[in-house]
């Protein structure tokens, strides 16, 4: 069974308070608002494959940190380019993670998993490699039964919604199927026009057209292009879509007009460059923000992710297989011109994430903290373990408060890991704000209050619909 | 009546020693050499007006959280430009800063506000719309009596010394009254040249003007420009102030010759141009630790505001309401020329300040524990809170130790706040060096010595004059 | 008697961890991988001369902090340029410190220095300018002793292996004489080219000359530069060398090709300019990354100080004196072009060092999760007190594991402080995982095995020659 008192601060009396107040978090329904879960398999509602292409294959944070020790990807399954033959037995992969298993010791890939063995499948045995097949086996055959197919999971993980994100060209064809099964499962899309957007994306130009096909637009010219992307955001509303989400390489924003826009996306079709690349990213930021206005949608910016960094891994594996690197991030130049003209617009909601926690003190809590707009979000990627949750709350909580925050979102494409991240997540703020009750710096009412909002109220209202905030007269929402 | 264990560390060993430790400086004398409060305040001594115009009103950390929210200013009662009416009922304002009390929660503002009503006004309820008149018109009676008179408070918080800040062009008539008077309250004013220096600061060449008539200076020339800043820092000297302070949009330096300077200051004076502003900035940053090294004032440098960023703020509310941002802190190559010149020269106290936290390891406690004229000052405006305070300490002290920082500074406007200010950094000192003693960095009679040094002994030897500090002998002035 | 639960959390569960966790890493062997003691010490093993000259002058953490305070360097015995005469009486000297003493509070110099009094050289009694005499007496007399000549400090201090550190024109007749005298203690060097590689360092030119007397290869020409670069390596790993270390500026580098690095050089060394200079090391950072993976010894990489910032220190008292100061880091742009090339080549060993702590969990720990050929290095310089080596193990432990990090480096040329430094780090692990083990974060048993890596067994594969390497099949080591 799992620690009741996992992540609680050491202190006998300071504990006690975090498991009061993580009381009134654990059972509260999950907003999963950001990931990459892929919508698939909940249309699909399929039995999971093997273990290890559940838990292992397609989690790169796994993958990346035995590669660094010197594990091949290949022996890994991790898909080539070239087609070249992987490793495709499950076990054999599962076996040498067991192996390896020491290398994830205090990192938050193993406290995942740990949990989901524990709570999800009820395997409670420690992995090593003398017990790695029993426990494969195990897994094995609880993926092959009913109760541990999508749908059934989401529906015992107590999911109240559960966003996907799709590229703009992407048929929304899982979320048709989802919505005409009549499930009552909540599956929402989000609007991720990055492949459209970034001229340097390889096959960018294809897309364009396709882009042009789905929606009768022009896309030769930016007025059709402009007018392609907003009917796919329209699409994409009509999907159930409450945010879209900008992966870009840094936040900088810039205003152009249309005659500029328009010479410089014909200069881009006739051949990219880095710096029109650049420019046009972000120029379209600054259009997105003011589509955002007018049509309601959450807009979620990711810079700071230099992509493909491990030019071995993108060259044999592709994209997203860890080989992505942070760099420094800024955030008060570069989002200067959205919001000198949309910060003060209340319609805007502008949810920055980052990947740079030297921001949150001194950009992004001050942005949130000053701006009726601008949202703070959770911790992502390299910092959501649990001392990167800790040091969130404490850098960005005295400029911000809880209210700008957009709560947490487990950005995960591990479906069966969304309920431990988020009772992580929650057992942090636990000891966080058990912390604050000590040193007398809240009362325990209120952090029993603090502690629902960020599990439950700050999300679900932060990434509500525009008909559902329109509706909503105070932070909590009416259930 | 106030937790005595407010902000004391959960563990009891380390609490106990924590207590220990408050005692030793929680009734030392305040000084306090750098903030905003009025001196017509003092110079006055008339009744404070409405609670809101007191508490909420002028301080724009309350503000702004409040805007951030959707809270219009115009509600807040924050005066316009355009001279458009604003809520000016107290009772309204107050009324609405408790109906959006808990955005408050874990901020600073909250921690300060409360203990200002308990320790100041004997004001315990907790605030809520439903106790918002109650403590409204608590507040009102109590500020109508004589014992909440701007002197009278003076003396009960215990305030050995109060620098005001002032700008170069002020007449200083409110200090010369308070001289002329006979109040043994030590109000002092500070030097604040900004807005002479600053070509992009609206008006600068109205001001030079009238810094010429004050003076006699032709201050068309760059020579009759220096004669009359250092006219005006005599005039200040005379008036009692220990210290300059200069907000630069950045910490740059730079030395020019004179020739080169006229001819920066001729072209300026024709048409100000973003470049040659900075250029100014940086020089004059040059020119003042020179004048520093002659007369013994202190100089205070707080850079890496990006003053107005908040545009709609600016246009509407004009400055300092809460628009500001920062930015990324570079000190290293910023001040090596003025080092290069000046950092060895003893008569110089460079008093450096930072709105990024992450210079506090890399370049600002090397700096302050490398040169005899650099100090490193508290932690400033976002950083000010319990958490910042004390990830100052653990970042500053390895490298720097505490010699070589300033002493805390309040930096408010915020005159009831004062004593509470520094209630709280000495509470979160003596927690960080309870922390030292328990786990064997430091005896117990060090950190008692040291607690004194840091909130009382530091400051009064870093922002003494000139000839207090000839007669000095050693850390601890002679009292 | 050293307290036993020195730097321990509070929390008396945590600290009984701590306790047991310490205990199995605190009596293993010392491997101090990188450092600057001078090899002369152990290769004529005199008696060290009066203890000023052992443990104050050279000791530039004490000096600048002494200095910053408005010492003399001069009256701290630092020896001048121009040969003028200063303080040569130890007493004198050491007596200074004592008058300061207050000034080290809560700095890991102090700490290291009671360490080294207390379990060195079981001296207890506190320094005060009252006992300053007495133990600066306890001392000469205990330095006096054969018990307290370098080789036997060296093996009561359990070191199984130290590095010091050589320029490239080093003859390494030290280390000769240690290989031919026959004594057991291992002894090895490190090739640090920083001298013949960075155009700017003066006198460049007249150590190339050098260097290609010393080899036999006409340095007036790029590729004769490389050959006698390749050389001296040879040299050094024939003398026992592990390793090379670079202390650069930046972290850049660059690949020219061969025509261009020639013109390149060629003009440099007509005549240096900046620009230039940046290049060729940057240049030369990738030449060296080459040469590992063909020679096998680890490249260590030091990069963010600018050096000799002190201007008014580096004229009257040279380098290394205390005038370096910090500046911001960065690693995943300037790294990119050695990553593209040799990321992925497991035969590159690529530690990386910081002054910039905001990089460990932004960029240093994904480089080093991310790489099989990149490892994260101990905090250095300004960042290996007791708290820099918890924020960095806060930092880092979350994205690179333990197995990415390269293990404890003590960096020093302070011969005594050797086991008390390692002594702090391993306090400071026990500290960390004691934390993770109550929080429920790791297992008791994976916590002592893993305090037994960080102290041991990793720095010993990390820095193990390129035979040591190829025999080894597992993180540790057969003994």
């Amino acid at each position: 069974m799992t620690d009741p008192d996992l992540l609680f601060p050491p202190d006998p009396r300071t504990r006690e308070v975090a498991r009061i107040l993580f009381a009134h978090a654990k059972d509260l329904p999950i907003i999963s608002p950001h990931g990459h879960v892929d919508p698939w398999l909940l249309a699909d509602d399929r039995a999971f494959g093997d273990p290890a292409q559940l838990l292992i294959v397609p989690d790169h944070y796994v993958t990346r940190l035995l590669y660094s020790q010197g594990v091949d990807m290949d022996a890994l399954g991790v898909t080539r380019r070239d087609g070249a033959p992987v490793q495709t037995d499950g076990r054999a992969i599962w076996r040498l993670l067991a192996e390896h298993w020491s290398v994830f010791r205090a990192t938050p890939s193993r406290l995942w998993l740990e949990l989901t063995l524990a709570e999800v499948f009820d395997i409670h045995t420690p992995l090593s490699v003398g017990t790695a097949d029993a426990i494969y086996d195990a897994l094995a055959e609880r993926l092959a039964a009913d109760a541990f197919r999508p749908r059934a999971l989401f529906e015992r993980f107590g999911i109240e919604v559960l966003a996907t994100t799709e590229s703009a060209t992407d048929d929304l064809a899982a979320h048709a199927k989802l919505a005409a099964d009549g499930w009552s499962g909540r599956v929402v899309t989000t609007f991720r026009p990055d492949d459209v957007v970034d001229p340097e994306w390889e096959g960018w130009g294809t897309r364009l057209d396709r882009l042009g096909e789905m929606t009768g637009e022009d896309t030769l010219t930016y007025r059709g292009y402009l007018a392609a992307v907003q009917a796919r955001r329209d699409a994409f509303r009509a999907a159930g879509a409450r945010s879209t989400d900008h992966g870009h390489p840094t936040a900088r924003t810039l205003e152009l007009d249309h005659a500029e826009a328009s010479r410089l996306y014909a200069r881009l079709r006739r051949a990219p460059n880095p710096e029109d690349a650049e420019t046009f990213r972000a120029h379209m930021l600054f259009e997105f923000a003011r589509m955002s206005t007018e049509d309601g949608l959450v807009m979620q910016l990711h810079p700071g992710a230099v992509r493909n960094h491990n030019e071995h891994l993108h060259r044999v594996y592709g994209r997203d297989v860890g080989g992505d690197i942070p760099q420094a991030g800024e955030y008060t130049h570069a989002l200067r011109p959205v919001l000198e003209r949309f910060g003060h617009d209340r319609r805007l909601r502008l949810v920055l994430y980052t990947l740079d926690e030297t921001t949150f003190s001194r950009e992004l809590a001050p942005l949130a903290g000053g701006y009726p707009s601008v949202f703070l979000g959770a911790p992502w990627w390299f910092l959501d373990s649990p001392d990167g949750l800790r040091r969130f709350r404490e850098a960005a909580t005295d400029t911000a408060g809880f209210a700008n925050t957009a709560g947490f979102v487990d950005d995960t494409r591990a479906f069966c890991s969304i309920p431990v991240r988020h009772q992580v997540a929650r057992r942090v703020d636990a000891a966080y704000l058990a912390r604050l009750v000590v040193e007398g710096r809240l009362g325990l009412d209120d952090a029993a209050e603090t502690i629902a909002d960020l599990a439950y109220h700050l999300p679900r209202r932060n990434f509500a619909t525009l008909a559902e905030r329109n509706q909503a007269s105070s932070v909590r929402l009416e259930d």
